[in-house]
């Protein structure tokens, strides 16, 4: 009998943590392992915000895999995924190379959902990939730039930012930061720079509890975010949004963070999706396929009340672990473990030294206490994958 | 009688070392100066390549005014001029104002000069002001993360500099040091990245020491440059540059560093001018104007063998420092004193640790002490109009 084939598409959180539980459970020779990964590296998608508004550099917010993964036990394929075959158990890459795999986990991670909102995919900008952050950094400079030689250009210091979630709140912290530092280096007068966060939803950060979120907003008003609630956005053009309600905010710099939907390279493959996500099993296996594992943003998994869990690290985290554990299981015959994700409380940062959320057992936290503990969640993630060493290399001081 | 006014248009070069003048030598009451300037700051124009490219920050080249002019003895005015009176003796600004004088200076500057290409001042950047560069240094950093997201778009990553003079010459030397730096923060293959350096004089460097030009193109060939000599620009578009020779560079970066003309107010309020520049008496002074000195790049002075003398930072200062010399001699009814400029020789730096030259006596100096002079000479100006403090406080160890 040859050694079974597992290929992981994806090293995001979910594929990542998969390869690390099967790093550390297998003997040698039990399975041929291979890591698909579009980048060397791995980044850390919830600390994106920073980056893209340019509070730390983008290296801080990724890891070489290198480092954190041993390529002696895993093989790493550096390529982008173009196609799975699940019938001939094969996946294509898109330079054309097949990898075969007895066992398949897809953690492809997610792509913008735009809602059918006319002109977000071709000018809004998204807090995506190490890439797409520092061009949005990059964009927001060089408008800062470019407003001092054509001072008419008001619109060049107007930034929306679609979508008052989890990550667009974040980076509205974060961008209220940076401004007071770009407008220094590049001498505009502070008061010229508008940042609208538009919301279709009845509130910001929909899902929260309402004192969490009207702490965050008043924090994010007061740092100058000015709110459009209840407002869908109706078009994005290259000159700007126009809201639902007919107001047109001119401005070159729109970020939309209104939502995730998974990876389209699943439903193209003939797997069943909602909103490009897999309805798992209760051991994340895609239906009709005992050998496919979806984790992270491609998975759809219900709580006890038989509503979706949102698309988090917390949880893909999880996934990847408890897929590393069944995968193990699977190859050794040994019985399956349901996914019970233990949820540990929802942290947002608000910006330097402030934030808000619930911990564990329901307790609401605020301000200085709530941006520790947040970056303390950070640090431990750093000490899961990468040990000590790689924890201590990323704290800021 | 009252007190005579002196109005000095523009804190360049010229401008800033008649003011520094007149504050040292002036006595109390003796004369009302006025300095009028768009910015609080004063720039060093012949480091702006160094911001442009990235090398340094913009801060670097520039000094904030009332820390060298004594604010108490000159009168500051931060504005923009619009036209000259001279037979009023009046400055009218942007903004509406009007000043009146007894003596002017203009100060005012050079333009960029285009001759008459096509698009060039649509389409190219000039390494002309504080502002200007700060927005070629982000449009670069802004065009390699623009690559990171559509790679294909390898013109991107094509930088063409127009002109192989003296500024283009620098600006190369320091943007082939800042290619690798950000190759490696963007992760891009440095192959991928081109230089050129285009010129229609039948050599780089106009001017100079054939062994010196030679030097030059061999150090910034060695850096990556590609050089077209003999070769003009003959269209620049929104998508590159059309060679005479037929060849297209496609490029999202022209910067255009092929020569100046003075500013064109002078021309605009009725002074005869050649290419924007007042063929000036022996007093630095417009014909027909025996009270408006004219000085730096607006001024055009000729050397003994009838040719005029490149718009130097160099000359501008000593021009400066003798108009100062001869509008305390006006306003003391002594002998007006002739510029004659002291040439105190060319140094250029090719980036960091490289440049070549001649020296006074007509000595080539190259490499490492070349770059080292131009230092030294760079921290003589600091230590002229600022002392001991400035010249540290620029120091880059």
């Amino acid at each position: 009998m040859s050694t079974p084939k597992i290929v992981i598409l994806g090293a995001g959180y979910g594929g990542l943590l998969t390869a690390l539980g099967l790093q550390k459970k297998l003997n040698y020779n039990e399975a041929e392992v291979t890591l698909v990964n579009k980048h060397t590296y791995h980044y850390l998608t919830t600390w994106l915000h920073e980056p893209a508004a340019g509070t730390s550099s983008a290296d801080h917010a990724r890891v070489e895999l290198d480092r954190i993964v041993d390529m002696q036990k895993i093989k790493f394929v550096k390529g982008a995924v173009q196609s799975i075959q699940s019938t001939e158990q094969t996946v294509t890459l898109e330079n054309g190379d097949v990898l075969s795999y007895d066992y398949l986990v897809i953690a492809l991670g997610s792509e913008s959902e735009t809602f059918g909102i006319e002109g977000l995919k071709e000018y809004a900008f998204g807090i995506r990939s190490i890439n797409s952050v520092r061009q949005i950094r990059e964009h927001i400079e060089y408008m800062f730039a470019k407003y001092k030689t054509e001072p008419h250009r008001t619109d060049y210091l107007t930034f929306v930012v679609g979508g008052a979630g989890f990550t667009g709140i974040e980076f509205c912290g974060e961008l209220t930061d940076r401004v007071p530092e770009l407008c220094k280096e590049f001498d505009v007068d502070p008061e010229l720079v508008k940042i609208y966060s538009v919301e279709a939803a009845p509130t910001a950060l929909p899902g929260f509890d309402p004192e969490l979120v009207e702490y965050a907003m008043n924090v994010l008003t007061r740092k100058g975010v000015e709110f459009r609630i209840s407002t869908p956005v109706k078009q994005c053009t290259p000159d700007g949004v126009v809201l639902a309600t007919g107001e047109e905010i001119k401005s070159k710099t729109v970020i939309w963070t209104g939502g995730v939907r998974g990876n389209s390279i699943v439903e193209k493959s003939g797997f069943e999706v909602m909103r490009g996500r897999v309805k798992v099993d209760e051991y994340m296996r895609a239906p009709g396929h005992d050998n496919v594992f979806v984790v992270g943003d491609c998975a759809l998994v219900f709580n006890p009340e038989g509503r979706p869990y949102p698309p988090t690290a917390q949880i893909s985290i999880q996934e990847g672990e408890n897929t590393a554990q069944n995968l193990v299981a699977l190859i050794r015959n040994a019985p399956l473990t349901p996914f019970v994700p233990a949820l540990q409380g929802t942290l947002a940062s608000l910006g330097k030294g402030e934030g808000m959320g619930v911990v564990f057992g329901g307790k609401k936290v605020f301000g200085t206490s709530a941006a520790l503990m947040k970056k303390a969640s950070d640090l431990r993630y750093l000490y899961k994958i990468g040990g000590v060493g790689l924890a201590l290399s990323k704290v800021k001081l």
